[in-house]
């Protein structure tokens, strides 16, 4: 891997150097024994390979996939699998240590992985992405399992991916082996609540940042930026737990009550017209504003 | 492999491309489908693994390692593992590539891969190259065996080197598997004729090239570059084949004897004093006069 | 599975055709994809081994063995393994089918299974039965385990049958593997409540009938047909639940007492007895004076 | 397996009932163990798998294959697998019984299998044929395998079929099992003068059977009926050993040429033409006339 | 096990042919089938191998180890490991059988077996120790895992044991297998009140003890003799429950104090002075008249 | 293992000691490193198991059965399985010893291992014999395969014992595994020429003896004590050679004919009365005086 790859990263600076550097830091402010830090400095486990995969036109096209494997000693390692052309070798392999970190700061028994595709999924039909996905997974199917190493959805994958990944992992085992991946469609073993477990997870955050400060959420003013799965749930969090949640917006829009924005609302018409423009009882403002507020 | 490629690897071309570029020429050539070209030209599978080492000196030093399998659709893939300074993913991916070419026009059932660690074995003690080998043949364990991929010495690596990998392969298998390596030493089932392999083929092939020219290597001159494991068994194998070896050369000595060399005598000479230099019955000469003889 | 599968299985009709045809009905009823009907209307996989057996007169008999997968998309495939002279493919097929439906409508993570031996058990000695089940579960090795198939007690079969299955597995494997079949003795692992399970499953749906008709069981009253396995434990829930059963019969005797039969005696005294008929404080009348209540 | 077993499968006897008639016959003959006849008379396993399959219209239609394992005590079993709509499980069993038989007179230790689709491979396009195939592998992936059970081309089957069969089995593995089918492509490792092996069988046949009349093929006449696989290289290595061929017919020609046929001329007249119609000196007659030569 | 095992083993008796005269007086007792009582009167495997070492003075020592199974019919077995120089074969043996009666007693589903290695592991160093259990661990891989056997620690062996076996074990599945130890450090799974669980169960059993003779522990005296990692920890609980502890030994001290001692001063002594030597308010008395007491 | 294992055998030296001590004295005369005669004096792995038995009485017995491995370092183990009151751990011990030593000196590939069970075949029914075998062979399965540790027959067992083995281990497997033991009989794949491998093996080493000497077997005198498996073949080979048998003895019987006896006409009179007594043209000598001659 050149620093080629490096630069066409989507990020400004390379990840991995990033997270190496965040790691040094760490090392040096609490002491960590520098052999430690060299071996944690390092992927344990780094694939590429090359999958062919026939288009719809015919042709076929050997995409370049990646799963890596930074660390097992707590456990079987865990982390999405990401479809993106921005891809890069050293992109996954800065996730794939930060997933260690997540999950060891959690204390969940689990090391970190991260995997990833160099393609552009918005540009694939559906059964390009499947015969893409199943021989993905035929290619690392040595690496990955319920014991080694747990994928999961990420940017530009789902449930979709996760049942095709699941379906063939277990077609090669002979069995169904549901703890293959996370993310999975409810229908086949997939967990409750976790499409809004990030959102959860904020609202957690901000909770316990709000008590620190010896106040309570209900009755304070919020402003919310972005209105995805993240942030329309969040929102929605917010607005039970009593806050008055004064401004959202998402790419087209930005909106402002004083009194607080109906967010049931809200998410109705997101729902039923993919953006909030036109939304009721609000003035429009700009994103910029909405961050000031 | 020879130091001609480790020449232009790290010197002027990327290897892979280069590799890359002979396999469209080919396609081009022969009018080969572009989906197989596509497929070819890509390696199946690429790994990279971290290697903590125990160094003498009581610290631990991450190595960075690579396995790569090109292609197996004729068999097992097969290739040497190299240690160097200047190994780089690219190398070890065009290395795999040619090998499943050599292996594919020599008719016989295997496919391409090749392997190396960055290091630099002569700075290393012993036990280090041992702990070093033992703990790389851990992180690829799942990559290689007797139906899957099938390690040989190389640049930096002898029959010792593949003595560890076997033991550690069959430690972990439970029970000996010859058939991991190949290159071992005779006394775990090397092979015999395997030192002079090299150049026991180059002088088949030279024996070929003479007879499409309706001649004899009988009474021939022949000048011989290079006196090492490759070029020593040459002269050796072309002395006995009636040809007079007018002039040898190794890293510090070119000598020459239109009479021919006493090829015997010089491999007793080096055998005894590492070089070249002081043989009797032979005139100095520069590299390049040899080469233009 | 209860009489009424065996009476259609073996008297008129095909019981797979039978299953196919209520799926085509279902198919229509709720306009699911053909395509979708067509794969659920096969079993994934039948299997018919020759189970040769010595017998205790010194004679070889080859016995006709199945096991019939007929889902796993859910989860590994569930159900129970039947003895009878009466057991067919078809039959077999038939009950693995709707073993799918059962777990998917109960939202438990398996699919569906059967099996069954072409056998009279009440013929054979117990030592003949152990070597048969022991080499039917040789045969089939390779279909079941705690990932793949869990058989289960079914007519003809119980716990010892299980028992002996568990331990030919593991013995196989090398270890104990406790999940391999459910309906093991309490002593190895089985489960509480399994005996009485049927009877409780039947007690629930009851309740909730009457629930549906806004009355309560407590006061009603019941007459109960059978009064062995399901029938016996039945009475006893109902009467426990405050209902007066007037009514109990078993294969020779129907008893009738409009101000409540003693179930608690009546349990006691078929226990002692291994009949009904002789029971205190009860009326004999006729099966279909039973029915006709 | 030739013609013969599919005539009599198909229309008047129930092969596996026919097989088990011979069985016995010979056990009674021979004084054999009843024991050991009652064991060998059965099939060791039968397995049924449904095979979906997505057709080139976009339809799912589920295939039934099968593959039947007689018995393993020599070795793996052997046997072709066929694709005919006339396919039953009792015409596979049969075919598998008689591959023991021929393994253990041979003195080969491998032991009797065969298997079958129920299609019409006429009738489908070859994409369909490659997913039916790799799917009815996937279905049948534990129970062959070189140790196991080895398939080979049969009625319907070929070269293609087998390295679609290699392919899946060897993806599934993980490596290239060169030794799961027989009947390969020469360029995957398939064995030389196996597309004329029948014939050259049924040559030495004749050769030792002359002999034993104490006569020699040289200067023998011969008729020969069917100029496919088996027929055309028969007549050719009849010719080559001297005998003369006076006539020869395919499905739609006999021809008589009293001082013999030029079979080469025969061969390449076939290979243009796809037929022996048209071939010059020979004069046509009809098949009955043909066998009563 | 405690120091009363190891004596008894040492010194007087064989502990195996103890544990047998023990199960036949059982057998006995109970009228127990002798076919039985035959069966668990031996153990189902022991293994005894070679354990070759590189001491750090350059030499090789083989150690001999031992692991033995007793029986595995209520699941995989469980017991410990011990260094000692006076291990035996029918030591360990011995202890095997009374794990499998321990868990019986316990209804735990686990079945008995014990190791051992000769050896002083107060003579050896760290990397030693560490050598020695990684080759043990491999030599004896095939034996344990979490289905099958499962050590723990013993007499010479801790949590760090455990570790280095549970990463020997990882190592060779290619992934971290938790379940093949217990007694591992907290920080990689081990369990929450492990080191205090013998002291724990000894205080249950005293508790029951008491109640059933109608008294309470609170307010009654007691002498605790031994003060390490069962008696310090009982003494604790028992001054906890309201008792007073009116002595404890140390293998240098015993103390008195009729009005009891400040137990948690001692632990804090005995912690920060390795000894109760020297502890305020307390009477010295002999270790003989704290056992009068 | 105690002294009381020694003291039982029926050597009078123990036989491991025997072999150590020899080991010794080769290690100070070839002055080898002495932790590697460290490493080769222990056994690698030996393996103790309890083998219940049900008897043909109805009552279970649990014999005592070893399989010790000594050295894999040049291949899979290899050496036989005997049945015999005496054996011990020890002898079983020293002849796995001896296997190492025998096949490095024949350079073939394999290590060294030996087995027993503690049993005495001669007053065991041949059910008994299977059901012992099978018992054994299940408790040591996951020690004994082609690439790990391969039996043989040995005192007390012969090809019937290592078909119970083989069938047993190709049960567990699924599939037949020829390469499990050798000595098998010749219709499951036994090796031509194995009944009389050992005479073979002696005549040689005499004919070699004879040559070093100058002289040739032709015309010799020879005199063979022993007339079994080994001797009678020996007296024949040596016949056929050239050589003048002149005494030859079984058990009972000691005979001399100074002209030569007539060796085939013994081998005759052997296989037709089990013993040498009452062969003709032969004078009855005693054993001691045969062994003078």
């Amino acid at each position: 891997m050149t620093a080629v790859d490096v630069t066409t990263s989507h990020l400004r600076e390379n990840p991995f150097e990033l997270a190496r550097e965040q790691l040094r830091r760490v090392g040096t402010t609490f002491e960590i024994d520098p052999n430690l830090i060299a071996v944690l400095g390092e992927c344990k486990k780094a694939i590429e390979v090359s999958v062919p995969v026939s288009m719809d036109d015919g042709a076929t096209q050997a995409f370049k996939g990646y799963r890596v494997t930074h660390n097992i000693a707590r456990g079987p390692s865990k982390g999405g699998i990401r479809y993106h052309p921005d891809v890069t070798l050293d992109e996954v392999k800065a996730l794939a240590m930060w997933m260690t970190w997540k999950c060891a700061l959690m204390g969940i028994p689990f090391g970190g992985a991260k995997g990833g595709v160099v393609c552009d999924p918005k540009k694939m039909s559906r059964s390009e992405l499947e015969r893409m996905t199943r021989r993905f997974t035929s290619e690392i199917i040595n690496e990955i399992g319920p014991e080694k190493d747990i994928p999961a959805p990420d940017v530009g994958t789902d449930g979709s991916t996760m049942a095709w990944i699941f379906d063939t992992y277990s077609m090669n085992k002979g069995h169904s082996v549901l703890g293959v991946v996370t993310g999975k469609p409810l229908t086949i073993g997939g967990s409750l609540g976790r499409v809004e477990a990030t959102s959860r997870g904020a609202l957690f955050c901000i909770r316990d940042a709000v008590g620190k400060l010896d106040k309570r959420l209900a009755g304070m003013t919020v402003a919310v930026q972005g209105f995805g799965n993240v942030g329309s749930y969040l929102a929605n969090f917010l607005h039970q737990e009593g806050a008055i949640v004064v401004a959202i917006s998402d790419s087209t829009t930005a909106l402002y009550n004083p009194k607080g924005i109906d967010v049931p609302a809200a998410l109705a018409h997101k729902a039923e017209h993919r953006t909030l423009a036109g939304l009721k009882d609000a003035e429009a403002i700009t994103n910029e504003e909405l961050v000031l507020l």
